[in-house]
């Protein structure tokens, strides 16, 4: 798999943006280590999906680029399919519930993406892509259960450790674990002695009680703020891969969440939506005792108004 | 002037953070120009105001440093001036008024400040400084009219020239002059055909009113939410500079800077104090033309969480 991340990074270049890494020496005195953000709150569409969705679509044969591609999601991934079929010239089409935010259906349309909406309450948006992918014979790009998916959110933490070079601790937030599972995968290549921990909230710790068990645990609609690993359970490829790359997984509290979201706004400046705070909040909420050269991937910085705005106001 | 900076950029090294410089396609393409943003919300402190403080404290004589300084500000320059005289070893005294924000405040006594309260209604900040410097012997540190000030605010101009060459326009927010001034006299000495325009909220046009009648003009307690520009007027030392180095000045409204702070918010993922979007604000608005390559100087990025409430709600 590792090759396939090198080649991804090849196939991106010039793509996708190369993210800035951030440092706070607020945040080192208080975490007592030394702590690297890898920021793709900055990558194009606000989040590490690009990667993947680019990285996957690229490497579609002529036929299945002129058939076009389909997706579900309700969010980042949704916007980086449609960002990546309109740089490589390929129709998308993504399943949305008709209850997705007005924003984030409207971005996806504005990268020139048609989207389907579906009635979550009568079916799952796998069935709807399932169902209609056979009718049009397009190429299903899923949000993380694939190989080239993997590959690409892989590179973000390879361009992290190529930058700042060794690294005692990774920290990467786990959805459906395909940015958990790339960037595992990278530091165990670049850097064999990083501890990569994967993060979820405690109120969707079902990679965690799978990653813990060895079963696949579901955990259906979360209602966590992390809206980015409200994914019920990991995909087959990414669970065989948390389990065999990554060190730990450990959970955090809405609460310690929210303090992450804050302490990325008023200390070091940064939009960074829930998901993407959770390293950070493993961090400041001790569930996580850093070392060293901590590396922690800041996934992504699309939160709507609303919901900034109830977290700057739970302070 | 132009030596100064130079050897005021020798004395921050290792001392002020080089702060990224961002770039957005999205900002590009609604603008028409290649626009550069020197993010000094990165810098230490949250804002520029880091590099003068540190620059005029650090010339100081021993005498003068042993027997401490004393600034007024109830923004970031107090900050900066706690934080830069802490670095140093200087004793530190803020005079601010009775109703600054209780986190100004802390921040401001969390690097070791003194602070001494005042009452607005009974006194200016200036006879308050000036008559406990008497007493005390503090050198005082002016906010802006300094030259050792100016010279290391001019200092984030000139890295960003270095970092990116020349410049065909670039846009700095003017409070009392002494980012402008520095970033001008950076500008025409690095990039001679490069137009330097300084922005003010509509609601402080002073310095607009002082450059264009070359008459010094006031406008006092100016009611804009660009609170680093509520500045009554430039200083003695500023405007001169402003008067022989700045090419042009322009106004904003209110609207067009909560709608800066938004679209950095949302699209560029930065956090950005109001005045610190004024440039942004002028090229979205349209008061300002941009034209090939653009710099625009990010002044800072100290928002409270209910200023940041309330411009995300006004949407």
């Amino acid at each position: 798999m590792f090759k396939k991340i090198l080649a991804a990074q090849k196939r991106l270049q010039g793509q996708a943006n190369v993210t800035p890494v951030m440092t706070s020496r607020t945040l080192n005195e208080r975490v007592g280590a030394e702590v690297f953000l890898k920021c793709e709150n900055f990558q194009r569409v606000g989040a590490f999906k690009f990667r993947g969705a680019f990285n996957a679509i690229s490497q579609l044969n002529e036929a299945e680029k002129a058939r076009g591609v389909l997706s579900y999601s309700s969010g980042n991934h949704a916007q980086a399919v449609a960002l990546a079929g309109h740089l490589l010239g390929v129709k998308t089409t993504i399943v949305m519930p008709r209850d997705a935010s007005a924003i984030k259906r409207a971005a996806t349309e504005g990268y020139g993406a048609t989207v389907v909406e579906f009635d979550p309450e009568k079916m799952t948006r796998e069935d709807i892509a399932a169902q209609m992918s056979e009718k049009a014979d397009f190429t299903v790009i899923p949000p993380y259960d694939h190989e080239n998916v993997v590959a690409g959110q892989g590179t973000a933490a390879l361009e992290l450790l190529e930058e700042v070079g060794e690294l005692d601790m990774l920290l990467a937030p786990c959805g459906g674990g395909g940015l958990l599972s790339g960037t595992a995968i990278s530091a165990k290549n670049k850097a064999p002695n990083c501890t990569v921990i994967g993060i979820e909230p405690e109120l969707a710790d079902d990679a965690t009680k799978s990653f813990r068990t060895g079963r696949l645990h579901t955990v259906h609609n979360p209602p966590t703020i992390a809206d980015g690993t409200r994914t019920p359970y990991l995909g087959k490829i990414t669970f065989k891969l948390v389990r065999e790359y990554v060190d730990d997984m450990q959970t955090v509290s809405e609460d310690a969440i929210k303090e992450a979201v804050r302490f990325l706004f008023y200390t070091m400046k940064l939009v960074v939506e829930p998901s993407g705070g959770l390293g950070i909040a493993a961090m400041l909420s001790g569930v996580v005792k850093p070392k060293g050269r901590v590396g922690v991937i800041i996934s992504g910085g699309n939160i709507d108004g609303a919901t900034m705005r109830a977290i700057l106001a739970s302070d």
